[in-house]
């Protein structure tokens, strides 16, 4: 496979000039050849499934078909909401891709961030396949697979402008602009057509490794004609563009330049190297010394920086301990935990917990960073603390200091201008976000019948001239909790959240074999639901609507069951009626001779 | 007392000019009066304690006290963050006021909001002293206090301009613009000066009422001078003016006009009055029948309507069931649910378990609200599963369908030039919009020791040229679970979030009185936290773990806590080695002989 990298991109132009023409006898072929494929009767046409992705933020992977090939794009992961707790992490089901292991000729992946990359662990102890990414994805991967240390992975790293070729797919690789560097789309050239995935994106026209999007590389694909686009979603919503890079890189240095007394420590993304560079070069030009704080943070930088992706002056870097030795204005403390993480540098500074750093009147912390949904209140709660500790605090919502790495309305629009492909899956959003993309597409004048706004599990079937849903695959959320890839079932979280609303009471009884009668009083072990000063009498009373329940059940049957699902009735109509609670009762019957 | 309620607001005026003159003197004579008042020995200055409200948004509370007259400003509730598992509403500790009882000379309600008045039916149970409200805010009291049957109030109607007696404290009633009818602030005139209390406020220059916020009024105060002003500080970090109301109605206007053939479903807070009464306008304009959906909407329609603080045409209200007899574009329906709540009309309808209302294609829905932070995935969830059903969705962020009933700093610098406060102490926030507003009175040319950025519990203390922390009184949150104002231990929500996350295991043994073996082998039951598959292993496993434990403790001491504590120890740590969760062990110990 690898020789494939060092094609140029005249492979792809020379795949698409064949396929565009070739199309319909290609398929008849194809058709004909049906029987050849190991058995697999699978009809020789494009076909696209979202196993995670779309309907949703997070958990990314979509399946390429044409014939026998298969291709896997990212394998990501997602974080569990609050109706799941104990939960860490949430991966998309690969039971379709574990029914055809056989055709997945490679997984290729657009970017490093975790809801793109996190989910390989779990994907190759099952499917080992190469995967190919550009450098910089294939580091943080690297470093990902470290943690599960028996997974061997085939890691190739691929430029942009490079072309691989993957079965019946010539995958080109084409550089976007992201908050992460060495994201890259993909123009895939397919017997079909060619099939163009932004993966996520934004424009950005002043970006800070100087290499912009390949804006030109997209209107060259165009005039070959682009069978289908799918799109990032994620800012579908918003009007206008998204603020430049460099634009708050400025906001940013003018922010240094009027705070030269103050210490500063920036909290910001570890994995969004291009804010990294910029404040790496803010803090050199105001003759500060950077320390790193937190784990990813110095991961992200020192792996960045050997792949030379990170550009600085290491005698300007000074650890963490040192800080104090420093006047506070020669010193710029990089920090993550924008997030309000509990365990956290920056949490702990705020809490007064962190020795090495004790906040004052004279730091001033900027948030270089935004919420992501479901955080509000943790990172809300730091943002108070560094107030009440005297600081001063900057954060988006006072002024530009973050920018979304995702596209704007006017962005979208720029990308379907400049590739106008002939059908479009908006994809990478919940619902929401999706048809508002597919709303744009249609304002720009693409037929309505041309787009096509999937579900989770979908598989699209798209031809030359039709695009429609022909299928459902397997697809579905595996919930990682503790290690490994056990599933967390639907009985266990539905047991967590009775068991936090409303608590737990385990009753004990002991009943003689021979009479059928209790041989004690029940024993009542209460958790997480009666008031300490109440406990008492209603302990003692829910013990005698035990006993009730004992004496007005037919002991001859011996029907431990039925004793049980008494108890556990009466004993819940009990609690309902006298405190409103309905906690989890689990009777325990012991017999005695 | 109903006598006073008929001053004009001369009587102000005259108390005013007594006491800014007098105001040592005052003081002086207080002090030699303490021991007469019932044995308390406050000295007579004023002061402002927080029992809620600042630090925090919701739960608003402020006691002001002068002498031996204590004033209770609103009694508001908040509702649990994500961290309180099962826990309803949360209402503020009263134990200052419960200690001060017979000092309490009444209660005064800003505006009906829940955030100010629903901590109202637990603080009557133990201090009945008289409510002072508008007319709409003692409805809205009323009809909360049905829920709560036992409990008589006695509530007392004022207008906006009226003046009413409390001890030494003349309190006038002054009118504010707020997303609810019937808003007001507070200038009351005490021995020490005027204190200004804004409650929660903006400045609309064209409200729906047609009556502004007395803005002349306030600069009449001004020129008597404000010795000290608290004011909302919700959207202190928002540069510029909020949106009005009028620009929001105008807005729906044209959506109802670009929309004749559609049927249009509005989802907006019942509370707000000046809304609702905008969409009863626009739906007469254009010919739609109104019908109301969900209890709260017809409540307060009911409520509103009655007292004539919402002006409709009867003959055009039908019931929800007799929509379906109408065309699309005659029918507008106004519905509660802004929140994505779970049983609401407009989930039920998203969700297809709504009979009377089936969504469809020809559906609009306008969301004329905000997120209550927190609820942003429930609410989510309800518009894309709208979308799906084909209807189409708008919202706050795609067109101004909604504004915030918080000034913005452009309006909160109109405030504070208005009334020209000695004093300054920012409320209803967090700390961050606390500080932002106390930052903004400072960028005004307030001097930054006469501001005080309070914290739960601070007792301020307000002298004609102090301003200063002086002590703190007992506050925190007391947790409503189920009825009844018990409060929740922090022991119980431990055990919640522990069951929630790592859910449970009794252990049962029964162990011989006379030998000190087990009987039997241990029983383990587990609720939520073993996967199906792995069960009996780790349970069989777990339980020699309890059987080596009990063998291994000296049991002649029958030191049952020793031996409990000792299977408590060992499971958890067996548990965490093999599945890493670390779940509430429970140890039974039976005894046979």
């Amino acid at each position: 496979m690898d020789n494939i990298l060092n094609e140029e991109e005249t492979s792809l132009q020379k795949q698409n000039s064949t396929s565009t023409e070739t199309t319909k006898e290609t398929t008849k072929k194809f058709h004909r050849r049906t029987p050849r494929f190991n058995g697999q009767k699978t009809a020789p046409a494009l076909k696209l499934s979202f196993l995670g992705g779309v309907g949703e933020i997070g958990k990314n992977m979509y399946v390429l078909e044409y014939g026998n090939d298969m291709l896997v794009i990212d394998a990501g992961l997602t974080f569990p909401s609050d109706d799941m707790p104990g939960i860490d992490l949430i991966i998309p089901d690969t039971n379709y891709l574990l029914q055809n292991k056989d055709r997945i000729k490679g997984l290729i992946v657009t970017h490093g961030h975790e809801d793109h990359i996190g989910a390989i662990p779990y994907f190759l102890q099952n499917i080992n396949v190469p995967i190919y990414a550009t450098r910089l994805t294939c580091a943080l991967i690297e470093n990902k697979l470290k943690e599960h240390k028996k997974i061997k992975a085939k890691l190739i790293s691929v430029k942009p402008k490079t072309v691989i070729k993957l079965g019946v797919f010539s995958i080109e690789f084409v550089k976007v602009t992201h908050s992460i560097g060495g994201a890259v789309g993909f123009a895939i050239t397919t017997p079909a057509g060619i099939y163009f995935h932004t993966g996520d994106f934004k424009i950005d026209y002043t970006p800070i490794d100087g290499e912009m999007m390949d804006l030109a590389r997209l209107s060259e694909i165009n005039k070959k004609g682009v069978l289908l686009l799918t799109a990032d979603s994620t800012n579908a919503e918003r009007p206008g563009f998204s603020i430049s890079e460099a634009k708050v890189g400025k906001t940013i240095d003018n922010i240094f330049s009027q705070n030269k007394q103050k210490r500063i420590i920036v909290a910001t993304f570890a994995s969004n190297i291009y804010r990294v560079q910029q404040l790496l070069n803010i803090a050199e030009k105001y003759g500060r010394k950077i320390a790193f704080s937190g784990r990813s943070m110095i991961n992200v930088c020192e792996t960045a920086s050997k792949l030379g992706d990170l550009k600085f002056n290491k005698q300007n870097v000074i650890d963490i301990s040192q800080v104090n030795r420093y006047a506070d204005g020669e010193i710029c403390i990089l920090s993550t935990g924008t997030q309000g993480e509990a365990r956290s540098a920056l949490t702990r500074m705020a809490e007064g917990d962190f020795n090495k750093i004790e906040i004052g009147e004279n730091d001033l912390i900027i948030f270089s960073s935004s919420a992501i949904p479901g955080n509000e209140k943790a990172i809300n709660n730091v943002i108070n603390l560094l107030y009440k500790k005297g600081a001063e605090v900057i954060y988006e919502s006072i002024a530009e200091v973050h920018t979304s790495g995702h596209a704007y309305q006017e962005e979208l629009k720029t990308l379907h201008a400049l590739l106008k492909p002939k059908f479009f899956i908006p994809v990478h959003g919940e619902y929401r976000h999706l048809k508002a993309h597919a709303n744009l597409a249609e304002d720009m004048g693409m037929p309505k019948q041309n787009i096509l706004v999937p579900d989770l599990g979908d598989q699209i079937t798209i031809t030359k001239n039709t695009l429609q849903k022909t299928g459902v695959v397997p697809c579905g959320a595996l919930l990682i909790d503790g290690v490994g890839v056990s599933e967390v079932g639907s009985t266990i979280l539905r047991d967590r959240m009775q068991l936090s609303e409303e608590g737990v009471c385990v009753v004990v009884i002991t009943i003689s074999m021979i009479t059928g009668a209790l041989t004690s009083k029940p024993d009542i072990i209460s958790r997480g639901f009666i008031y300490k000063n109440d406990e008492t009498n209603i302990i003692e009373e829910a013990k005698n609507v035990v006993i009730n329940t004992i004496s007005q059940t037919d002991f001859k049957s011996q029907d431990w069951g039925l004793i049980k699902s008494n108890i556990r009735k009466n004993l819940t109509g009990y609690f309902a009626r006298q405190i409103k609670c309905r906690p989890m009762v689990i009777p325990i019957i012991l017999e005695t001779k």
